[in-house]
């Protein structure tokens, strides 16, 4: 059997269509605040959209053989991709970004809710522009193919499986018997979040622009801001806390905001990740506090607690965002951070990394490691919450967890040609492939990624790609099994 | 079942006698250098441990109880933890070394053959107090226990046991029927390599006194050098050469070697750790070179290969020997060297680290990965060779690579507190955890251990010891598990 080209091609067109119409939003902003070169180039990158959706989905029919989960790989990888380089033209077109490499690792940056960037002065962009930028971790949040699927059930022919093959974290767990429906009510959980948090900043007194641009950013755990020094930008003390809390509501498993409407509050924090989760923000952010106060960083209580608990909260959950420029704190803090970026965010949430449940199953797997040295016969099962994980589910993890460490060291390889020193070197595969944002040394919170030479940031670009995807999606690809049609 | 302590005791009793002969050596090296203060400082070392050793024989006779692989756990972390405890006083009484911490460090270095220095000035040190130090890292290569196998058959009540949880490597192939026979044929080799070896340098000039100070440290995997620029102190080709062959030779698994006596070199190349051993140093060497050439680092073409290649061998085996400073070389070159220090030489060989027979399994691991993403109801198995590898034995490598990632980053944590730059910190753990010697930034290949903090000393003595005994044997015993009688 071989890929459904028919079908993938199909959805591509699917895609066009979607892009299109998701560009809108910039467009009228570019109205509002009349930046003509602007609005024109968004209606150039939307027209062609619009053609080339309808042509494909025209000539490609939908045919009788249905999508399987090896044809899902390949469309989400696609959809990623394409969404990545379409979504760079504005951006290239209007010379906001002169260099095309430079717009798709924006882009790329912006989809995959990493939010790195390669801006020097982003204030000196269009408002529209820097919109586009932010409303792309929007829609990378939840999954572009989640986003098309909600929009049009319709497509679900074997839904669950692209979806899976994009959705974050080792399991997908059914909410409604429909894929289509889960994929909706998702979206439910993530458009109340987005309102909500849009009032309470602009409540706080944030303009409207910067309040959904902020939004944007922290729902779908991005990071992009309008502004060149991020959140530090807001000094007030509300604005920061609303953006932390969402940030951490962001982080955690979205299933369980089910959980919780049907069963309560002590239903949902009986979960083992949302626990360690919290844990490790709270032990982390009382240990930087301190840290921080002890060496004399802050004085102010308030400050420099919140100043701690922004910075991790907005590292676990691989937001990015920073009201601090944690590259010059002590180096306790500083290593601190540098752990919270191997972790990431919960399952089924919109943030990225290795992910709660991975790490707490891998300390599972070492602690049995002991017991397995000291009783060689003896049968040690993984437990998480009193329900045994399948040998299945944690060899999944090991090999994820092998595949991450294998990906960071092959990546930090690669962008050594760049000739970087090594903590920048090494931060920038981590922070990319963790979707994160900053790194240390010369990509620190107050630094961009404009130094990298071109090869490096499509490099670093892809590994975003692969990163949101979990790895296997993605590299599955460079695999010759994939394409071995004999051998499947 | 509680710890057979009394055998446990009785094994402490032989360790005391044990050292109390190792020490003879370095009493007639202050013999014939005239160190009269090192002469009287090694003497009192020796006739306390000859006391105390047969004190402790006499009153824990042999029980009828058998030693347990529990017991082996123990005794082996406990022969290591004192062996260097009593190693350093030589050290420390002599004033070599005026800090206990300090000498403990430089003996714990030493018997894991981990070869960082706390020393600036090296050259200060009297003669036998170096010969000791290098001395150590003899006795640790084959290890502690084997050697004490080898000289008293006896010993042997469980020997075999208790010298797995001392080896390294996934498993302990039986060359000799009876595990004391294998342990002496080890040594054999592992002797006829250090005489082999001595006498080359002294071919090539070197003095006897430096020739076996190098060999020590070469055949040991250690590092410890008699001169404070290491190895780069002997400019001449032909000794470093010899030291590069004997330190890859050394980093090979050695039940290799007698594969090659019985089978030939053709049976012994088909082994594929070995395959990938000297790929990756082939490789590694070429990159590092052709990046020294064209960075313009090196203009003479022998010098570059010969630089080259002895540091990756040096890297990968966990020597440590330098003939340059890696750390002033182009960040291509760094980062490959940072990745040697991740692999490590062969199981069963004197080196350290994670070894290359774990890499490569999680290499397959990773592939297995990618294969049951794209067919999950298809059974893939890990060959290796043609064998297929046991589920078992890979869960036992998965554990233990996630183990050795933990304790890195744990250790990172800690040595944190002592306010370095992240790479000092990350790269001393790494190094110390790895048995290797050097590590960057502060810890340089020209640089020492002597700015650390008592507390950081400490710990990192105690990861070179955990390194060594490939984690499991010495964190096990941290475990409740462990002293827990009831649940075992």
């Amino acid at each position: 059997m071989t890929v459904n080209f028919n079908g993938v091609i199909r959805m591509m067109g699917i895609l066009f269509l979607v892009l299109g119409f998701c560009l809108i939003p910039s467009l009228i902003v570019a109205l509002v605040f009349h930046e003509m070169l602007a609005f024109k180039c968004f209606v150039f990158t939307i027209l062609p959209c619009f053609a080339i959706g309808f042509i494909l989905i025209k000539l490609f029919r939908p045919s009788l053989i249905k999508l399987k989960a090896r044809d899902g790989f390949l469309i989400v990888s696609l959809c990623w991709l394409v969404a990545s380089l379409i979504g760079a033209f504005p951006l290239w077109f209007s010379g906001a970004i002169p260099n095309y490499i430079d717009a798709f690792f924006e882009t790329c940056s912006g989809f995959s809710t990493t939010g790195s960037s390669i801006l020097a002065d982003i204030e000196a962009l269009p408002k529209s522009m820097l919109f586009w930028r932010s409303f792309t971790h929007w829609l990378g949040g939840m999954g572009i193919i989640v986003f098309a699927m909600a929009l049009l059930p319709s497509i679900g022919v074997g839904g669950q499986l692209i979806a899976s093959a994009e959705t974050p974290g080792p399991t997908l767990d059914k909410v409604a018997p429909r894929f289509s429906d889960t994929a909706r009510r998702l979206y439910l959980v993530y458009l109340f979040f987005t309102i909500l948090e849009t009032l309470l900043l602009l409540l706080g007194g944030m303009n409207l622009y910067d309040s959904l641009v902020h939004t944007f950013g922290t729902v779908g755990t991005g990071g992009f801001s309008s502004y060149g020094d991020s959140v530090a930008h807001f000094s007030s003390p509300y604005l920061q806390w609303v953006i932390t809390i969402f940030m951490l509501l962001c982080g955690i498993n979205f299933n369980l905001y089910f959980v919780l409407a049907r069963r309560g509050l002590k239903s949902m924090i009986r979960d083992s990740e949302l626990k360690l989760y919290l844990l490790i923000i709270l032990s982390v952010s009382a240990l930087i506090a301190i840290n921080l106060f002890a060496t004399g960083v802050f004085h102010d209580l308030e400050e420099g607690i919140r100043t701690a608990v922004f910075q991790v909260v907005s590292i676990i959950t691989t937001t990015g965002y920073a009201t601090a420029d944690y590259d010059i704190w002590p180096t306790f803090s500083k290593m601190l951070i540098f752990l919270l970026m191997l972790v990431g965010a919960c399952s089924s949430s919109t943030g990225g990394g290795v992910k709660v449940i991975r790490v707490l199953i891998s300390l599972k797997l070492i602690r049995r490691g002991v017991s397995l040295k000291l009783h060689p016969r003896r049968v040690v099962t993984v437990t998480l919450g009193r329900k045994e994980v399948p040998q299945e589910v944690s060899t999944n993890i090991a090999n994820f967890v092998f595949f991450y460490i294998f990906v960071v060291f092959m990546g930090s390889f690669i962008i050594s040609f760049n000739g970087f020193d090594l903590m920048t070197t090494i931060s920038s595969v981590i922070t990319c492939l963790g979707n994160i944002g900053p790194g240390f040394s010369l990509i620190g919170p107050v630094m961009n990624f404009s130094e990298f030479s071109g090869f490096s940031k499509l490099i670093l670009s892809l590994l975003m790609i692969a990163g949101r995807l979990e790895l296997f999606t993605f590299f599955m690809l460079f695999s010759p099994h994939y394409w071995n049609s004999n051998k499947s």
